[in-house]
């Protein structure tokens, strides 16, 4: 099945917002098994947005829209879809009986709720509502002469929610095949490495498939498999992802789809009670930033030192005054003492170090830009790797956050 | 003049990356003064992408292509767009020579050069070609009756130089009026504030108009004009921009599109002589890393404390064991501990200091999630805001971010 995107809004057409709806519904498309073929975005203007909407009905299955069902008269989509599939607007008692509950309990009983609102509560004729629970505006699923339009709020904090509680269950069913699929997450080893490693599962592949997917120093892996039912397609799976994680081995992190490095970083250390120190230089607390990201970070991490001063690396974490001197701040021995020093000023069990030179300024022929060190103890036992990234300096921060996090992780499988 | 993108890539509509280079495109055209009524996103398919650039020349005056220039077969924008607009492809002898020294260059005088890169030197007849100094496939504006299609290579490093250095002149040229614009950043007002605030002058513009771009923390608004000629352009900017400095004063960081937040408060800071340390807990680290993001960062933050324990908070700031036993970590008196302590134990003129409850877990009915303390120190004094942010863990973290930032900023120009 063919399925198109189409998202509402100016603020979209005036690069005001990035458009991260179409990223996400892409996305979940992919997953579901769906060709998505188009996306566009279109302002509010009726007439544009009339014939976006017809022609994109014209070519596809499904067309999922999202954005520009608001209250106010600017919001025309539940109008203008309506329009093109020559279906009548009545009033949904139920939406309507909601958007005042919503209001009295957000607002207080005696709150007056505007007549625009009531536009909310407006449907195509036989549209299936999907209730919304984070705002007003309802979803809708408008079908007709086999093809479907789904209407959905813009805001994320109610477009996912509602995308995945209920339209995602409805597109399932109009799947005549169940689509599986597994995502299998490997840090550590480079994007060109990894589909290497694969190539011959890929140049031989029918179902499942395998589909990389590149982030930062990670590289996920996307097994999927339709079947007739869901069972078997995870019976296809199944020993695809055996092979992958022998392959793999100790470089795949996760293979639960929402699980993120740090998340899976944070769950081993709090599962072995090892409490960690962060000692940061050019990252600039943007590692210990990346482990406060894992509700309950604080089991394992106990403090960062954003020491970006030579007499900060002296003072909490014992470098060298001659090491800072012989060697200087951006050295092989810097990193070791500051993760050595780490552990050891502080008291806790892991210290994941990081001194570089991000740039634009400040490197020479001896230490270009892109130079950094990175240092982790674990156990008293050390180890520092030395990196040469490449790209701007918040490029060259961001690959050293990734790959602080894979080093510290390795240590803790090797060293505990 | 109307103008419409157009990004090819199926990895876009795998939603394997966002597309961040149509927000880019989307803004360099608004702030042209060119009218965008749609976006579209089509994969390497011959024949949807035919349709695609066939309707969108129809449709508009200019259009924008990014994407699928590269060396393989994929890649066909530049042979469909050139069979759309019905011209013949021809080798450009120039580009073929700047192919060459750009791998030599890059991979030494014996490298082979692969047949499939020639194929970028391939243009449209009477293509106008620009020259790309961070990869191999040329830019190209091709022009017949009355219409241009503007071709660009999809690397953001590869797009966004050659088009504010080649396509943003040869577009202002195109226009018949100088179009100029200037941009206010606004921190420490919220939006809708900010949009009360110029209420009237929003509802009276034409010429300069203002649109308002709300980010986390900060509303930007961008004044914009058209005269026949740029100094008369600037000319009617000028006594809005005077008006919004009258109505916003202080909360104005910068009227330099390309100044952020953190730069003027690192520039302020260092002009004054001033040195930082910042003590975190729920940001753990974020605002430092901010503060890293400015080059030369190191003249002002000596140190970051990321206190994530209580421990931490007593060992590092000198935050009272008592007033952690009586009012707790997230509480007004331990933000002005750890402000004032900051300062005191590390012998900097300024400290920032924040702590709150992110959630998901972790908040009462006290101190619901979202209950954010944040103090800052500037040469002895010390001011605490307590703020109730909404949203997830991380939006909630964004905000303390901004909003510490803020504060710092208010501080150093009240008490320096």
């Amino acid at each position: 099945m063919t399925a198109e995107l189409i998202t509402v809004g100016t603020e979209i057409l005036m690069g005001n917002i990035v458009n991260t709806n179409a990223a996400y519904l892409s996305e979940m498309c992919a997953r579901l098994g769906l060709d998505v073929y188009y996306e566009t975005t279109v302002g509010d203007n009726e007439k544009r947005m009339y014939e976006t909407i017809r022609t994109a009905l014209d070519r596809s299955d499904i067309v999922i829209l999202c954005g520009g069902l608001g209250p106010t008269q600017d919001d025309i989509t539940r109008e203008t879809t309506a329009r093109v599939m020559d279906l009548a607007l009545t009033e949904d008692r139920h939406t309507r009986k909601r958007i005042e509950k919503y209001f009295k309990t957000l607002r207080g009983k005696d709150y007056k709720i505007t007549k625009n609102n009531w536009r909310q509560a407006m449907v195509p004729q036989g549209a299936i509502v999907l209730d919304n629970e984070n705002g007003t505006a309802p979803g809708l699923i408008v079908e007709k002469k086999g093809k479907t339009a789904i209407l959905l709020p813009g805001p994320p904090g109610e477009l996912k929610p509602m995308f995945e509680r209920q339209v995602v269950p409805y597109l399932e069913k109009k799947q005549s095949q169940a689509i599986c699929s597994c995502m299998v997450k490997i840090c550590g080893i480079g994007e060109s490495m990894v589909e290497t490693m694969i190539e011959d599962l890929i140049s031989s592949q029918k179902n499942p498939t395998i589909a990389p997917y590149a982030k930062v120093g990670e590289v996920h892996l996307r097994v999927t498999a339709c079947a007739s039912e869901e069972k078997k397609a995870y019976r296809l799976i199944r020993p695809v992802v055996k092979e992958l994680k022998k392959r793999f081995g100790r470089h795949i992190y996760t293979t639960d789809e929402k699980v993120t490095l740090e998340e899976s970083l944070v769950a081993m250390m709090a599962k072995k009670k090892l409490t960690l120190t962060c000692a940061e230089s050019c990252t600039g607390g943007a590692i210990s930033a990346r482990i406060v990201n894992v509700p309950g970070a604080s089991d394992v991490l106990k403090q960062g030192l954003v020491t970006y001063s030579n007499k900060a690396k002296r003072h909490y974490l014992g470098v060298k005054k001659e090491t800072l001197k012989s060697v200087g701040a951006v050295s092989r021995q810097t990193a070791y003492e500051m993760a050595k020093g780490g552990c050891r000023q502080t008291g806790t069990d892991a210290c994941i170090a990081v001194t570089g030179i991000a740039g634009p300024s400040g490197g020479t022929k001896d230490k270009p830009v892109g130079l950094v060190y990175i240092g982790c103890c674990v156990n008293g036992h050390v180890k520092v790797t030395e990196n040469h990234f490449s790209g701007n300096r918040a490029k060259i921060r961001e690959q050293s956050v990734v790959s602080a996090l894979t080093l510290l992780r390795s240590c803790v499988l090797k060293y505990s």
